[in-house]
Order: C-alpha cells, then sequence, then structure tokens
C-alpha cells in the first residue's frame, strides 16, 4: 500500500451485511467512499441508517444516488406484492424470491464503477452474500466474477492501466453468524443497522418475520447474542 | 421466430446510430420498447428526438428513465468542459475524446437488462459504432461480448433459463457511411435524428463542428447525400 489511502467505494445500504463490508474496508486501510441508493424501496428507513452509519465512519464521501425505479417492476420491495413472513431456512432456499429486483446489483455496481472512475478508485466493495441466501442470481461469486472482467473492458481509466478494477465481496462465502462475528470484532455497531424488508412504516421498527428479520435473529442467536435493534 | 413477435429492448438516443439500430430492430420483427436516458446532457433536444422517433416508429413502449448525474462527473456531455471542434478525423482517434462519460454504456445496459426482464425479453439492441469513433473503450466489441456474458448470469430469468440475453450491436463494425446507406435501405427519416454534442440551446440546431457533427456530414457525403437537419 502507498502511504496515503487508496479510495474505495463502499456500496452501503445500511444493512448488516454491507455496514460489515465498510469496517473490512476501513480495516484494510481504503479511502471510505459509500454510496446509497434510494430506488424507490418501501423502506426509507434504510437511507436514514446508512446516513447514521456513514456518519459514524467519518467516511470521505457519501453519495445518496436517486434510481428512476419504473424500470424495477414486480418486486416486493419496490411494489405493492406480499413480503413472506414466517419462513423456515429451508423454504427461503427454494427459488429466487418475490424479493428480487431484477438486476438490481447489476444497476448498483454500474454505478459504483462510474464514480470510481471520477474518483480514480478501482477498489468496489460490495456485502453479497450467496449462503444464507442462494436465491439472488446477482449474489454469486461466479456473477460478481463476471461482473468485474466486464468493468475492467468497460472504463477509460481501466482501458488506459491507470486503476485495476476490483470488485470485493468479502462476505460472499460466509454465515450471517460468521458475518456479525467478524463484524463485531471490528467495533461495528449494530444497532445502527436495519435488515428488515418490512419495517413499521411509523416507527421503523422490524418486523421480525421476514426472511431478513429471521437471517438475522438467527445470526445473533447463533453467536449467544441478543440483538439491540427494535423489533414490532 | 414464433408466431407472436418477440419483444426487444432498444436503446434510443435519438441520435443516427440509434435510430439506424432501433429500424433494425424493427425488420427482424421484434416487438419494439425503446428506452432514453436523461442524465443531465447538456443537448435536450436529443429526448425530444427521441420521442418523435420512437411515434413514428409506433412502439410498443417508450420509457425515458432519470439517471442521477452526481456519478458521472468529469465529462464534456455533463458539465461545463468545452467540446472539442473542428477536429480531423485523425485527431478524432488519437485518445479517449472528453466526451466520454464514465460507464456509461454500463449503467445503460444495466437498466434496459432490468427492464427486459421485466418484459421477459432477452434481446437488447444498442447502436455502439467502434469505427468511426474508436476512443470509447465501453464501445467496443470484447467489453459487448463480456457484458453479455455477465448479464447471463445476472437475472433471474437467465438463470431460470427462460431467457438468453443478448446484446444486439449491429453496428459495431460499421462506418458512418454504410450506416446511412443501410438505414435509408430501411426507410429510416434522418431529418427526425439528433447527432450534435454542441447544439444551439434555443433553436436546437446542429453546431455542425463537433466531432459527431463532422463524422455525421461525412458520412452522408461519402454517399453523396447532403444532411436534412438544421446546423447553425
Amino acid at each position: 500500500m502507498p502511504d496515503f489511502p487508496l479510495p474505495a467505494v463502499v456500496l452501503l445500504s445500511g444493512g448488516l451485511d454491507s455496514t460489515t463490508t465498510l469496517a473490512m474496508a476501513r480495516a484494510q486501510g481504503f479511502e471510505l467512499n459509500a454510496m446509497t441508493f434510494r430506488y424507490g424501496q418501501r423502506h426509507r428507513v434504510e437511507i436514514d441508517a446508512a446516513r447514521r452509519i456513514a456518519t459514524q465512519f467519518g467516511v470521505a464521501r457519501h453519495e445518496i444516488v436517486d434510481i428512476d425505479l419504473r424500470a424495477f417492476g414486480g418486486s416486493a420491495l419496490t411494489s405493492h406484492l406480499a413480503v413472506p413472513k414466517a419462513r423456515s431456512i429451508d423454504e427461503m432456499a427454494t427459488g429466487i424470491p418475490v424479493t428480487y429486483v431484477p438486476a438490481r446489483n447489476t444497476i448498483f455496481l454500474s454505478f459504483a464503477l462510474a464514480w470510481a472512475e471520477t474518483l480514480n478508485a478501482g477498489d468496489l466493495f460490495a456485502g453479497m452474500n450467496a449462503v444464507d441466501y442462494s436465491g439472488y442470481p446477482d449474489c454469486r461469486p461466479e456473477y460478481i466474477e463476471a461482473f468485474e472482467r466486464m468493468a475492467n473492458l468497460a472504463t477509460k481509466a481501466s482501458v488506459e492501466g491507470r486503476v485495476r478494477v476490483r470488485i470485493h465481496t468479502p462476505l460472499i462465502r460466509w454465515s450471517k453468524a460468521e458475518i456479525i462475528r467478524h463484524g463485531l470484532s471490528l467495533g461495528v455497531d449494530y444497532s445502527l443497522t436495519t435488515s428488515c424488508y418490512d419495517p413499521d412504516p411509523v416507527t421503523g421498527a422490524a418486523c421480525g418475520e421476514c426472511d431478513s428479520c429471521l437471517l438475522r435473529k438467527k445470526g445473533f442467536a447463533e453467536n449467544g447474542l441478543s440483538d439491540s435493534i427494535a423489533y414490532v
């Protein structure tokens, strides 16, 4: 590493995974540039959480990007489809859930790639995870590798040899329990994070029954801990 | 081909190349779904041109997507950098021009991929061209191939085998003269299109001196034709 910190772009949703990823980028000595998307998700509480986390980490820059959601029809996260509740881990592992948003990670990583180029950054960090939640196609290692290969052919900075694009997804093969354990060792305050797909619209409290809440609670329980965020 | 037309998503900027590409998708029997981006480009006249062209072609759907430009700093197309004028073709071929927008085609194709998935479409058409304008990294065949490979790993529709994503860039190895000749054979009315990087802010007339105007005029001249749009 050079004497000054290299800039990295970190996708920050305000959730447990992306916050742990931010802490890992910090631990590796990168200058942190956090990017958050407002894409018509039903839970604005995520944006507020991302803001608090970015402030607490003292990031160099925090971009909140508005995404036009018209291209994103047909997901329970952006429409009136019901979020599934109280499913077992086995049920979650069957097929691709209705919370899937078409090409979401491709769009997010593309914006991160554009911003990284203007910062002369090659390192992109994202909290994708393929273990607890195997259903999303754009959370798998083979997808990330293909995106990285494409990205290195896409930009002026990479083609001119000034940067080599690397998509870091350090959590991709970890369980939720492993993610939490590692994050705690790096000093992450998980009370700042939010994971729920269907939070209370007034209080922002987590529902406790969607797939994301259930996986989060299981991750804390497997570490012998209880989760400190508010549940309905 | 089945009895009913297969849906395709066509990137439509309102320019000569994308309009020719739209005509080629029509000639191949696809149902046309046009996608146009409003990304803070200085020339809003492009959006108006895209609307007129979409109407004239009778497209099934036309989405105009707003893109947050904050991630796109540092291009003459989205900022106050000067657009180069009166350059020779040799000068244009040297290096990547200041009109390059970071990761633009990657972002555009990512949105097209998302929309295509909601339409159950696998065919994406885009008017990239690598011959007249070799400087843009995201107009090269090797970039398009890498994007296509990534796209087939990215979406629920492709992973479940319902669609195979194909990125059609039929103009990629054609000269501007060849593009115009082929478009005319398909009945394209080029008076509806706009190519200028720096049009008159009041009248919308083309400057006639930016790289894009010069390449356009050369393409018409090589066909023994004059261009019917208004120039300053």
